[in-house]
C-alpha cells in the first residue's frame, strides 16, 4: 500500500468525521455568553442605554446575567424571562408579542408559567448550525430599543461561534 | 306477606340499586390516562406536532404528564394548567377564551388562582356518565392546532372507558 | 493497494470514529422516560406501594411524570423535586440527605432553590457514558422505601439503554 | 467682611466637604464586580472547581451573576441568595450558620423571607471605606470550599477598589 493512498483515504474518512462533528451544535459557555453580552452593551451605550442583558442555556437555565450601572432594578427578572421565553417557546419574544395581545392567538399566555413568560421584544433564541442552544433576553429600554438590541444579539451571535 | 311479594319489592330494590352503581362515573386511573395521552401523541405526531400532554383528576391533582422529545419547555406548565383549568372551572379552555378576552365576562380570570387558569385552547373536561372525572390538556402547537388536539382528546376518551 | 488493507483501515477508523460516537451520551428520550417509569411502577408494585414517579432532562426540565392510582397527592411535587435535585446538585439525594441535616455542611440547602430542594432519599442522577443526562424522582413510601425505589431505579436504567 | 476672611471660610468649607467626598464609599459598579468575579473563578479553577458566582449591590440586586461551564444547575439561586443574604443581614452566611443551627438565636430565619436566605458559607459583605456597599456569594464546591471562596472575594475585593 502506497502512504499517500493511505492519507488521501485517512484524510477523507477524517473529513467525513470532521463534517459530522462540524454539524454537532455547540455547548453555549460562559466564555461565549459573556462575549456576546459584551458586544450588546456596547451596542447599547453607542445607543445612549443601560440595560440588563442575560444569557440561558438550552434548558433554559441562565449562564450569565449583567446589570449596567444605573439599569432599572426590574430589568433583572424581565431579562432573565425573556431569555428563557425565548428557549422555552422557541421564538423571539418580538414573534410572541403579535401573538399574545388581545384578539391573538397566544392571548394570555404570558399567565401560565408562574410569570416567567414575556410578550415584548428584546429576547431572541440562539442558534448554532440549525439548533437552539440557548437564549438572550436584554431589557432596559423601550419595546422597539429592546427589540432591536435582541435582534443585534441574535446576529452578531453567529460571528462569536 | 307472600314470598312472591318479597321478591319481587327486592327486585325492585336491586334493580334501583343496579341503576344508582351503574350511574357512579368512573374514577379516572392512571392506564386510562395513559391511554388517552397515547391516542392524542399518534394524533399529534400525524399532525407532525411535538406536544406535551397532561391529565388531571376531578381534584385538579395530576395523574400524569408526557412531553414528546423536543416539545416546548414552556409547554409542561401549560399543558398541565389547561387541564387544571377545565376541571376547576367545568369547562373547556376554548370556552374560556371566548369569556376571558377585554369586553367579556370572565376578564382577568386569568389573575386569580396563582397563574394556574389558561385562557386558549387545547383543554378539557373529561367525563363519564355526565359527570366531570378530570380534565385534559395539551400545548406544543399554535392555539388552533391545540384546540383540535383537545377536542380530539374530549371525544376519543368517550371510547376508552 | 489491496482491497483487504482498504478494508482493514476503513473498518479501524471506522471503529474508533464509532467509538467516539458511542461515547456521546444519549439523549433522554421520552420512550426511554416512561420504559423507566413502568420498570419502577412494576417494583413498587411488588412492594404493594403507590407512588409517583417523575423523569427530567438534562437542564432539569420534566419529561414524563405518572402517578399511580391512590398515591399521595404531596407526591406529586416530591418526586418531581426529587428528579430536579438529583440534576442540579448532580447527587442522589440520599446523599445529599446526608449532608443537610442539623450540624451538616449543607444544613437548610432545602431553602435556597424557591422549595425545589428535597433532602431525604428517592432521587438519583440517571447517566449514560459516565455524564449525567436526567434524574429520577420517586415519592410515595417511607424514606426507606424510597430510597429503595431510587436505588432501583437508577440501577436499572444502566439496562435500559 | 474682609475677603481673607471670605477665602479662609470658603477654604475651610472646601476642605470639610472635600474630606466629606472622600469617605463617601464607592459605588459597586458592574466593572468592578466582574474584576471581582474573574478573580474569584480564576480561584476556583486552581481549586479544581466549577461554580457560579454573583454580585448584588447595596440593596440587595443583583449586578451580575456568571456560572462556570458545567457548574451545578442549582447553584445559581444559591449563590445569588448567598450575595442577598449577606447584604440584608450584614453579615457573611458562615456567621450566620453558626446562628441559625438548632437551639442558634436566630434559628429558623431561614424561612422568613421567601427562601432567600441561606445558612451556610460562601456568602460575604462586600465594604468600601467600612460601609457595606454590596454582597457576593459564591456557590459550586463543598460547604468548606464555598466557605474558602468565600473569604478569598471578601479580601480580595479591598485590592479592587
Amino acid at each position: 500500500m502506497k502512504e499517500q493512498n493511505l492519507d488521501e483515504i485517512i484524510a477523507k474518512v477524517v473529513k467525513e468525521a470532521g463534517i459530522a462533528v462540524a454539524r454537532t451544535p455547540r455547548k453555549l459557555t460562559l466564555s461565549l455568553a459573556n462575549a456576546l453580552i459584551e458586544k450588546v452593551q456596547e451596542k447599547a451605550k453607542s445607543m445612549n442605554m443601560r440595560v440588563v442583558t442575560a444569557v440561558v442555556d438550552a434548558g433554559g437555565n441562565p449562564i450569565a446575567v449583567q446589570c449596567m450601572d444605573d439599569a432599572y432594578i426590574a430589568s433583572y427578572d424581565i431579562a432573565l424571562n425573556k431569555a428563557f421565553t425565548s428557549v422555552s417557546l422557541k421564538m423571539s419574544t418580538k414573534t410572541l408579542a403579535s401573538l399574545a395581545g388581545p384578539g391573538g392567538s397566544l392571548y394570555g399566555i404570558q399567565h401560565t408559567n408562574n410569570g416567567r413568560i414575556v410578550i415584548f421584544g428584546g429576547g431572541v433564541p440562539l442558534r448554532d448550525k440549525g439548533e437552539i442552544i440557548g437564549g438572550f433576553g436584554v431589557s432596559g429600554g423601550s419595546a422597539k430599543e429592546d427589540t432591536e438590541l435582541g435582534d443585534y444579539a441574535e446576529s452578531i451571535f453567529k460571528t462569536l461561534l
